[in-house]
């Protein structure tokens, strides 16, 4: 499909106002792809197409915009008319969208809302951000133990208009305990005289109301779920978050952390839309506090001044040197990083995997050693050779299993692993490598001199 | 759930060969859990502990052990133990499972399985990896355009138990072009005389054949997808990719990028798993490469000896400016892999992109330059402030440019934007710190001197 072709016709369409042409065009495409054309138009313009639309429509088209332009829209709306949005969208965006007004529209909208749908909105986005609450739905279906398939059935068929998933029912009691979960598959393939109560699932994966969603996505993906229920602190079910939601909230924490392991504080917007200073912000601070941690590696090569001044070749070989220690540092921490965010690795192997890396980080010195040998003959002599390659030894190794520790420190400190980056490591990995260096330097030449 | 506990049953049950109360264990639990329980047994007690299991279960609990469990089981089956498995198998699994066999076992097996389940392990397992092709399943449900609502509810009830899924349908024509999709809740929410023609979906979103997974998973997010149908080159279907593979995939993808993004090549084994040679093999060819890339470094100190011994101090102020250098790249070059990856940002926008980063460049610099100008009043004087500020701002923003163009530079030559990692970018931003700083200092101390 050829976008730009589309948002000239589209341009052309809402400057005739010509609600009938538009409306053609978007039945004939996904409203992804519509939303994609729209991001493009000013927000007055995004609003004005909006409102050409019929009020279910609008529903299914905002939740492609992002949040921002969503906030953006809503500002500009009439307060009937974001109600009316309001009514139509899914639980979980629609509150979503909430936690992203202003108190003032907040207030201006909650009277236009029926009261189902008020304290629905409100209790959905009263959960801490990025949780199983605040990425759960509240618009899931129910069945009774008790009911015959027939039942259930006829039931899924009333309510499926407004769920969001009919594919995966879940069964409770009175007091809402969840009692087990029944695929609409299932459903379909019994006798309708069957009882739900026969042919539940009883052992239910669920999750917390508070659990991170980090961890919702690590489930839905390990037992292959369409939905994973969520559970009060009681065991009372209050929602279910869908697999398309925890694939979001996995690309979120994917980009948060790779973000992190380039000591970029976690963004809020995407980079194609984020603003010159939200990005100086983020970037900033992780820059100069890092500085003070370099200033370790200048009082290094302070204190060894002599040693520096008497050999000036010692100093051809330090970027090789401290270059070496830094990337492998940063290799070990990102192995681990991603590794305990998948839960490939978890914290109580911390012993096991250290043992074995303790190996790989002394067979890599040694070949690194081994190189730095040769290029330490050819451009210094046997002396510095020496030096160079016994240093690059131990660099590697402390490199490593500074980069290897890091990420299970943080996480013991309840910090996320994350943090434990590239630029990070390299820094201390760099003043260790600065005083592994030209301390034996100065016991080696200086023994010899 | 206790795992320890239950794997301690599992051991004792397993060695009184008490078929019936593993049966009934397994029957209590998801079978993601028993697997899980199951990966600490040794391959021979794995192999013994499925063939105590009925051939369905067999099946469903074998795909949630690794590629390399199933192959080491696959390896000591007998062939017709083996074969049965295989045919209980789903056909993407089965598929996955088929490439990881030896040529041996391949030829001993493939006997053993029905025409059309040959056929299909074959072909579903000759598409190269990490493409569509590879990822997707053959058992999908199809319709045909001019069914009834009742006569097509009948036959996905009949298929319901062999197919992947029943809750997105596929309408073709004789030579299976793809005309439509439907989703089981249109179709029992609509009346059994309709025909499936006027319910279905006509603008499909589809992928080809050779598509790259990463790809696969983007379009399953984009439009919140159940499953997403594959063509071949002549618009036929060959296939669909359900979410919870799509998951996988982008899981895995996240993984390699995290891998790559520190200059590990991307590993074909978990973490948790990976034996001593692997890991160090795929460490050592990088860590080796960028030792010549830090050449460069020291060839730059070189150059510069009679500046550096003329000033010593100007060497305590290098880790702060190179460092600096590195870690602006590197937040820039992660920043920007990423936003690639997850197609927020295209090669297109570059322009607009490195404009805005430009600035922001700047920005980091000039903040960047005025720290370290203190720190340069304070421990070398006048002189030496300036140039360490001034060196720091152009390293700074080259840096950062340096990291943002690599990633797109990468795509251009049709390699992995993610190799653009954190050390790969020190390693040149180094050797740009030194030349700048240094020149600088030449430049500016010589005129003074």
């Amino acid at each position: 499909m050829d976008f730009s072709v589309l948002q000239e016709t589209l341009v052309a369409l809402l400057k005739q106002r010509n609600k009938r042409d538009i409306r053609t065009l978007l039945d004939q495409m996904h409203e992804a792809d519509f939303a994609s054309v729209m991001q493009h138009f000013s927000v007055a313009d995004m609003l004005d197409l909006l409102l050409l639309l019929s009020l279910p429509s609008q529903g299914k088209l905002f939740v492609y915009l992002s949040n921002q332009q969503q906030a953006d829209i809503a500002e500009l709306m009439d307060r009937n008319d974001l109600a009316a949005l309001f009514s139509t969208m899914e639980a979980d965006k629609r509150a979503d969208l909430y936690n992203q007004l202003s108190e003032d529209q907040r207030y201006a909208l909650l009277p236009g809302l029926a009261q189902a749908e008020r304290e629905d909105v409100r209790r959905l986005a009263s959960y801490p951000e990025k949780t199983a609450g605040a990425i759960m739905t509240s618009s899931y279906a129910t069945l009774k133990a008790d009911w015959t398939v027939k039942k259930a059935l006829k039931k899924l068929r009333l309510e499926a208009p407004d769920k969001e998933t009919i594919y995966q029912t879940y069964v409770i009691d009175e007091v809402r305990q969840l009692l087990g979960t029944v695929s609409l598959k299932e459903l379909i393939l019994c006798s309708p005289t069957a009882l739900v109560k026969d042919l539940m699932r009883t052992e239910v994966v669920s999750i917390s109301l508070s659990s991170d969603q980090e961890d919702v996505s690590k489930v839905i993906r390990k037992y292959d779920l369409l939905a994973l229920p969520v559970l009060d602190d009681n065991q009372r079910l209050v929602g279910i978050v869908t697999y398309d939601d925890a694939m979001d909230a996995a690309e979120e924490e994917a980009t948060e952390d790779a973000q992190k392991s380039a000591s970029v504080s976690a963004l809020d917007t995407p980079m194609s839309q984020i603003g010159f200073w939200e990005l100086y912000r983020k970037r900033v601070g992780w820059l100069v506090l890092l500085v003070f941690g370099a200033l370790l590696s200048g009082a290094g090569l302070a204190f060894f001044e002599d040693t520096i001044a008497a050999q000036i070749a010692l100093v051809f070989f330090m970027p090789l040197l401290v270059g070496s220690g830094g990337n492998a540092g940063s290799q070990a921490a990102a192995l681990m990083v991603r590794a305990l965010a998948t839960g490939d690795v978890e914290f109580k192997d911390w012993a096991k995997v250290l043992g074995r890396d303790a190996f790989v980080a002394s067979a890599l010195g040694l070949t690194m050693g081994a190189t730095v040998y040769l290029l330490g003959l050819l451009r210094g002599g046997p002396e510095i050779a020496i030096v160079v390659a016994i240093s690059m030894f131990f660099v590697v190794v402390v490199g490593s299993l500074i980069g290897l520790c890091l990420p299970f420190i943080l996480s013991k400190l309840k910090m996320d692993p994350a943090t434990a980056s590239g630029p990070l490591v390299t820094t201390i990995v760099d003043a260790s490598g600065v005083l592994i260096y030209f301390g034996f330097a100065t016991l080696l030449l200086g023994m010899d001199g």
